[in-house]
C-alpha cells in the first residue's frame, strides 16, 4: 500500500496521516503530517508542487490549515495519500521525511474554547456512586442531552508537558469536616477523545448533526488531569473550576476524521428519545480503544463504542442555543470508561482510593505520586481489517511548586 | 480641572478616560480613549509626540496595549491625563476629538478565557432559596473560596449586540415532569463587575494578591445573559452551560483601575478565615453603583461595596492551583446584587417570576420578553467627592432565529 518501509511498531501507518506541528534545531515549527515514523514537512513540499495552499503549512499552528475548511482539508489528505501510497513520488517525497526521531513536537493548534463532555454512561453513573451516594447515580438530565462544561482554553498543553500538582482547598475527611489548603491527594486523570472544530458556525445560528463534518476537522487524544480532592470540595453548584483548570494535555497529532471513517460503529439505542435536535437517521460513534499505562504499566483499556452521545450530538448540543463555535475549538467526550478495571479515571479504578493497583514494578498505586507518568494511546479499525495506532498523550507529575 | 466644555450630562468625565476600539465612516477600527463626548484618537496623536508606543493604539484590539503592561499603563494614562487638564495641548489635542456620535464602537478585547464568579452573598442566597429550597441557601464551599466556573469566550459580544433569545431543553413544571425543547421562557440578566488581564502568568504559578495590579488593567461592565429553564435542567453536576453560553455582553469601555482608586472599600469581614493565599492586609473591593433600566424604567441599583470576594482574592483563588492567565483574559465578579429590589439578575428581582415589575408603560414583566431593552451603567466616586460615570451595557432581545 505504501512504498515506505514501515516497521510493524513504527508509531503511525500510511492511512492515518495526523497533523502536526514540529520543529528541527535551528528550524522554525511548521505544519507536518505523521507516516511511519518521519514527519512528512509539507511546507517546502507543497511549494515544490506548486500547490495553492502552501502557505498554509508554513505555520506555527495548524489553525489556519484548519480555517481552510473541509474542501481544502479533503484535497490536502487525497493529495499525502496519494504521495506515501503511489511509488513514482518516492524521489519527490524522500528529502521532505524528518524522522519523528529528531522533531521537536508542538502544541498542534491555539485552543479557542474548550468545553468537556461527560458522555460515557458507566464513567458517570460511578462517579455518580462515588461522589453522590445519596442521589441516583445518573443526573436527571443526563439521557436528555450531552452535560458538559467550559474548560480552561489557556492551559490546554501538548503532550509531554510537565504536570504541577496543583493545590487547593478541601476537606480533610468526610463532607462538615475541616477545610485545608495544600497540594491535591487526589490527583487523577481522565482518558478522553477530543474534537477540534476547523470551519466556525454563526452566533445565533446551529450546527445541525448533518453538518458535523462540515466544522470537525478531526480528533486528539485528551488527558483532562484532575484533583477530586479539589473538585468535590468546590463543584456545587457551578461545577468543577479548579479542580481540572491547571492542566489539560492533548496529543501532538490531530487525526482526520476522513482516517477514522473505518472505525465508525452504531452508538448505544438512546431511551427515553431524545429532542428532535439530537435525533439523527444514521448516528455513530467511534470505535476507539484506549490503552493506559502508568509508569509503563498497563492499568486499563477503555473502549469507547459504548459512549451513549455521539461526536456530531456534543457539537448539535453546544450550537443548539445559538452560542457560535470558533476555528481552534476543542471539545472531549469526557472521561471514557468501560467496566473496571477498564475505566479511564483512576477515581474509578481505584474506586475513590479504595483499592489499589498493583503497577509492574510491584509498587502500589491509588493517585497519582509526584514523578509517575502516565501515557495514553489509541488504537482504531483502519482500512481493510487492519487496525491504526492514533498516537499518544503523555505526561508527568512534577512536585508542587 | 480640564480645558474640554464638558456637559453635565455627557457621557464621561477627565478623569475615567476609559480605552476602547472605535471607527469613523470608512477609517479602520482603533484604540480610543472617551473623555466628555469624545473619543480621542490616540494612534495620530501619539504619532504626533512621537510616542514609543505609537503603534499600540493602530490596532483592532487593546490587546497589544493590554499586553505592554503596568508601566505602559501608567505612562499612557499619565499622558492622556495631561493632555486633557492642560490647556496648553488644546491646539494640539483637538483635532483628534472625535464625537461619540460619529464613532462606532467595537468589541474592545479579544477575550483568552472568560471566567465567572459567585461573589455577591446576598445573590447566591437568593439563587440557592430559588433553586435548591430544600439545601442551605449558600453552598457549602461558598465562604471558603470565591465559586466560580468558566464561561464561553467566544460569545462574548460588544454592547449593543442583539441578543437572540436562546432555545434549548427544559422542564415544562416540577422536578420529574416533562422535558420539552423550545426557546427560553425565562430569559434574564446578570449586571456584574468585568476584570480584564493585561499580563500574562506563567503555567504552574500563583498570582499572589499583591501582584494584582501587575496583571489586571482594568474593568468592564458585563451582562451574563441567562436561561433560567434550560440552566436549571443542565446544571448538575457540572455547572451553568448551554443556560449561559449564547452570549455574554461587555461595555465598550475598559475603565482602566488607576481610574478607580477613589472607589476601593474595605470588603465585608470574612468569617470562618481564609486560607492565607485568600488574606490580605489591606483588602479592598470596588464601591460601584449599578442602575438596572429595562426598556428605560430603572428596575434595580446594585450596588458593590458588599461584595465578599474583592478581584484580587478571585485573581489570587484562579491562579493558586498553578494556572496561568493571558492577556484578554476577563473574569467577573458574578451577579450584583442588594437587598431586593435592588438585585442584579430579575430572577431575584421577580423571585422567579412569582412577583412581576411593573414598567414606566404600565407592562408588567417577569421575565424578558423579545423586543425588550436592557442597559446597565454604573457610578463610581471619582477624585475630590465628585462621582464618576464608568459607560453602559446594553442589548435588546431579538427572537429566536
Amino acid at each position: 500500500m505504501t512504498w515506505l518501509d514501515l516497521a510493524d511498531d513504527a508509531p503511525f501507518d500510511a492511512w492515518t496521516l495526523p497533523y502536526g506541528v514540529f520543529s528541527t534545531t535551528g528550524e522554525e515549527p511548521r505544519v507536518g503530517v505523521a507516516v511511519g515514523s518521519w514527519v512528512l514537512d509539507l511546507a517546502p513540499l507543497a511549494a515544490v508542487e506548486g500547490l495553492d495552499g502552501s502557505h498554509l503549512f508554513a505555520q506555527r499552528t495548524l489553525n489556519s490549515f484548519l480555517a481552510a475548511g473541509r474542501r481544502a482539508w479533503e484535497a490536502v489528505r487525497g493529495w499525502v495519500l496519494e504521495l506515501v501510497t503511489e511509488s513514482p513520488h518516492r524521489d519527490l517525497v524522500e528529502p521532505h521525511l524528518v524522522p519523528l526521531a529528531e522533531a521537536t513536537l508542538h502544541q498542534p493548534f491555539t485552543v479557542a474554547d474548550y468545553v468537556d463532555f461527560y458522555a460515557s454512561q458507566l464513567h458517570a453513573e460511578n462517579v455518580g456512586r462515588i461522589f453522590r451516594p445519596d442521589s441516583p447515580a445518573l443526573p436527571a438530565a443526563w439521557r436528555h442531552l450531552p452535560i458538559g462544561y467550559h474548560g480552561r482554553a489557556g492551559t490546554v498543553v501538548v503532550s509531554g508537558t510537565p504536570i504541577a500538582r496543583p493545590s487547593g482547598l478541601r476537606r480533610v475527611g468526610a463532607p462538615g469536616s475541616d477545610v485545608e489548603f495544600g497540594p491535591s491527594l487526589k490527583l487523577d486523570i481522565e482518558a478522553e477523545a477530543g474534537f477540534v472544530v476547523g470551519t466556525p458556525s454563526k452566533l445565533g445560528s446551529r450546527v445541525p448533526l448533518g453538518s458535523f463534518e462540515d466544522h470537525v476537522f478531526g480528533m486528539v487524544l485528551v488527558n483532562d488531569w484532575s484533583a477530586r480532592d479539589i473538585q468535590a470540595f468546590e463543584y456545587v453548584p457551578l461545577g468543577p473550576f479548579l479542580g481540572k483548570s491547571f492542566a489539560t494535555s492533548v496529543s501532538p497529532w490531530v487525526v482526520p476524521l476522513a482516517a477514522l471513517e473505518p472505525a465508525r460503529v452504531t452508538p448505544p439505542t438512546r431511551s427515553p428519545a431524545v429532542a428532535a435536535y439530537l435525533r439523527d437517521g444514521d448516528p455513530w460513534g467511534l470505535d476507539l480503544q484506549f490503552e493506559v499505562s502508568w509508569n509503563e504499566t498497563v492499568v486499563a483499556r477503555p473502549p469507547s463504542r459504548e459512549l451513549y452521545w455521539t461526536p456530531a450530538q456534543m457539537l448539535a448540543h453546544m450550537t443548539v442555543n445559538g452560542a457560535s463555535v470558533r476555528t481552534g475549538d476543542l471539545y472531549a467526550s469526557g472521561t471514557v470508561s468501560g467496566a473496571r478495571p477498564d475505566t479511564g479515571s483512576f477515581l474509578e479504578l481505584t474506586w475513590n482510593g479504595s483499592d489499589p493497583v498493583t503497577l509492574a514494578d510491584g509498587t502500589r498505586r491509588t493517585f497519582l505520586e509526584d514523578g509517575d507518568t502516565v501515557t495514553i494511546r489509541a488504537t482504531a479499525p483502519g482500512p481493510n481489517g487492519t487496525r491504526q495506532r492514533l498516537g499518544e498523550v503523555t505526561g508527568t507529575i512534577t512536585p508542587p511548586p
